[in-house]
């Protein structure tokens, strides 16, 4: 049994291995004045980052949750899903509506990947 | 490493697997005009069919999420959850309220299941 | 493939073990009427002894979700985790507000661990 963390804040690791997967945080946007999709956007960049930390990438994503402040940002949050998917290696998914951290989170997605 | 995935729509896969998990995604009713207890049947129904999909059946799954739009749905939702589960072999779980992506939908379920 | 299963209730079980890892239910508190610090104080110790049943502890939780009955309690939630992980070993985590099965539930947390 080996865990690797990576990128501590205080109250989490945006990033953790173990048993081959890689697990990582729900990721909010940084831009809290971006619209849905720029706040997307944002958040899978992100993403991408932190697979690569994690020895891994977009293609071997097999679950996500995405939490979104209003349900009915869900259509254009899809569109920058599909642009960043590319319909390829897509996981599972659930995708509900939550409060966030700010409420001027517009959306969190947390996914794992396998290396 | 090998992932399997199986029946993709545009945004998701309906089951992945992993490292010895099987992933559903999360699993809403077709039939809107069903009330809660109706969905729910729906929704273990469809769960069962995904399950075999990946190789695995019921006995086997280890995780649930359940999201309810109206939380005081929770007793009525547990009466099917009890008649499929049969009170064996039982995940641990968490059920908590979300708007989900339409709002006709009463129940969204999600299961991990290992092979 | 083995699954040991744990503390079963009606309609699910506290803690299971699949695969390497041990999955925890969704903890909510017992004593309703304690403040958020209470609760959270409550939950996380129920934690420490499930992990326990499931012969790992908290130096080996890789992932956790918290729930919010308000997200404005973020804070002080925070205030007791960072208290209970010492800063020390911090899983990936999201956090999101939703209602939970009691009104005077404040707070839910599922951690997943590995052994």
């Amino acid at each position: 049994m080996s865990i690797k963390r990576h990128e501590p804040t205080k109250i989490y690791n945006a990033c953790v291995e173990a048993n081959g997967f890689v697990f990582l945080a729900g990721i909010t946007p940084k831009t809290l004045t971006k619209d849905i999709k720029g706040q997307t956007e944002e958040v899978v960049a992100e993403i991408d980052r932190l697979l690569k930390v994690g020895g891994t990438d977009k293609s071997k994503v097999v679950t996500a949750t995405i939490w979104l402040n209003d349900i009915r940002h869900r259509d254009l949050m899809n569109e920058v899903w599909i642009a960043w998917t590319g319909g390829q290696n897509l996981p599972v998914r659930a995708c509900v509506e939550a409060k966030l951290a700010d409420p001027r989170m517009l959306v969190e997605i947390q996914v794992t990947a396998v290396k």
